[in-house]
């Protein structure tokens, strides 16, 4: 994959701060950034929108929103729609929430993610924002995303207009799924988004720290490479890991060993 | 369920010495038994199965061999063929096994474990032991099943006869899956075990020692209980759990929890 495809996940240099951050993209010539919400509500909304189109960077996503297991997940969403179109960013990614509290009904869950998408689906459309359900990994379906395989994603996305509502395709969640591949390659303008991580063991307490950056697991990430350029996807390519021990690291670092492995692939 | 349908499996109270296991199930006047390969040959496999024979259990499985990505795999699986045998037990639980150290080709992992089963079956079949290949959930493939989905298991299981290749029904494994019951319903005899634990969170490191008791969990065990009995399956139910925290008390108060639990749903 060309590098100018490349886009830089804010979540993989958690610690960096938004200003070093643009400043380091810059200066490593990227001009792709992947922005989380709780860094740019930090910095201001307004700021730092006009910090990275200052810089010349794009924002090829706001990471996410959804969480529709909580009360006053409208209101919520609604805003991180309004945040994206305010960042210049086309695409909102969604983590549509676990089970609600006590509950053991996942498929009533899973009704209530697609409702609540389709509420949400004017306003995003007004914004001029894409919603990326993103199918997260099985073993977050309790307590973090009941949508957990590329079919229960697309099944709510195409009941929308293309544009509206899409799929992410995220390495980590879904290299175990042996029917994916075929259905990648299917999905043509549904896919909102690509994102690589690779899969590495042990799995830490909590299982959400513990990504690999691309080809350090065991992930064939050049099959979902093949896979989304046959779906016709021409979109940026982030690199999104979260590991507890990269993070330690400075920024400039994680940022030159996340391109060297996006190029090693 | 009616509790004579119950099985204690020994790793849910994983420090209990077998001899005191058996007699804790005969005072609970539990009749059924799984047993797992280390203990048994640590006290004898002879030993053991005249235990379990002079206290009345039935051994309803021997857990588990699989681990076909390692060397020796057959001969390996062709000894824990012999002790389910010996034991008295109809059926040999499958767990797959991972990667190969440093692969990322799933799909030939995958191969190979179908590769495996098939020249394992005219042994099992000679001694009169049923292979329960296990789908394990996605989490563990990289390091311990590549084998987690119900479509992959009974694809394998399908190309032998009913009664010397089934699948293993476990609710930790595959409740995420929503497309599952049906397929339950409609594998009649190809079911060669139900097991229960529920899904609880925060996982643990390493992700294999977190389960919960039937109850416990998110897990909706019964509509699991309704599947299994609409496929026809009448044959044991057992508790199987690893938790670090339940295994670190006596064991009579883990088998008297592991009862209520399974009496709850």
């Amino acid at each position: 994959m060309s590098s100018d495809r490349f886009s830089f996940n804010q979540i993989t240099a958690k610690h960096w701060e938004l200003t070093d951050l643009v400043k380091g993209l810059v200066e490593a010539e990227v001009d792709k950034v992947a922005l989380w919400r709780e860094p740019v509500a930090e910095y201001g909304l307004e700021r730092s929108a006009a910090l990275v189109r200052d810089a010349g960077l794009t924002v090829t996503t706001l990471c996410r929103s959804g969480f529709f297991q909580l009360d006053g997940w409208f209101d919520e969403n609604r805003r991180a729609i309004d945040e994206t179109a305010a960042l210049g960013a086309p695409v909102l990614v969604l983590v549509s929430g676990g089970l609600p509290e006590g509950s053991k009904d996942i498929a009533g869950a899973r009704a209530h993610v697609a409702d609540a998408i389709a509420q949400l689906v004017p306003h995003a459309a007004a914004a001029g924002v894409t919603l990326a359900i993103e199918p997260l990994h099985p073993m977050y379906a309790a307590d973090r995303c009941v949508i957990n395989t590329w079919d229960q994603a697309m099944a709510i996305a195409e009941q929308h207009p293309v544009g509206q509502v899409g799929v992410t395709v995220d390495t980590y969640h879904l290299w175990w799924d042996d029917t994916v591949l075929p259905k990648i390659e299917a999905a043509g303008d549904r896919i909102a988004i690509y994102q690589l991580a690779d899969w590495i063991t042990p799995l830490p307490a909590g299982v959400l720290t513990g990504r690999g950056l691309p080809g350090d697991g065991c992930v064939d990430i050049r099959a979902f490479h093949a896979a989304v350029e046959k779906a016709g996807y021409t979109g940026p390519i982030e690199v999104e890991v979260m590991n507890e021990e990269l993070w330690q690291r400075p920024g400039r670092e994680i940022l030159a060993d996340t391109i060297a492995g996006y190029r090693g692939i």
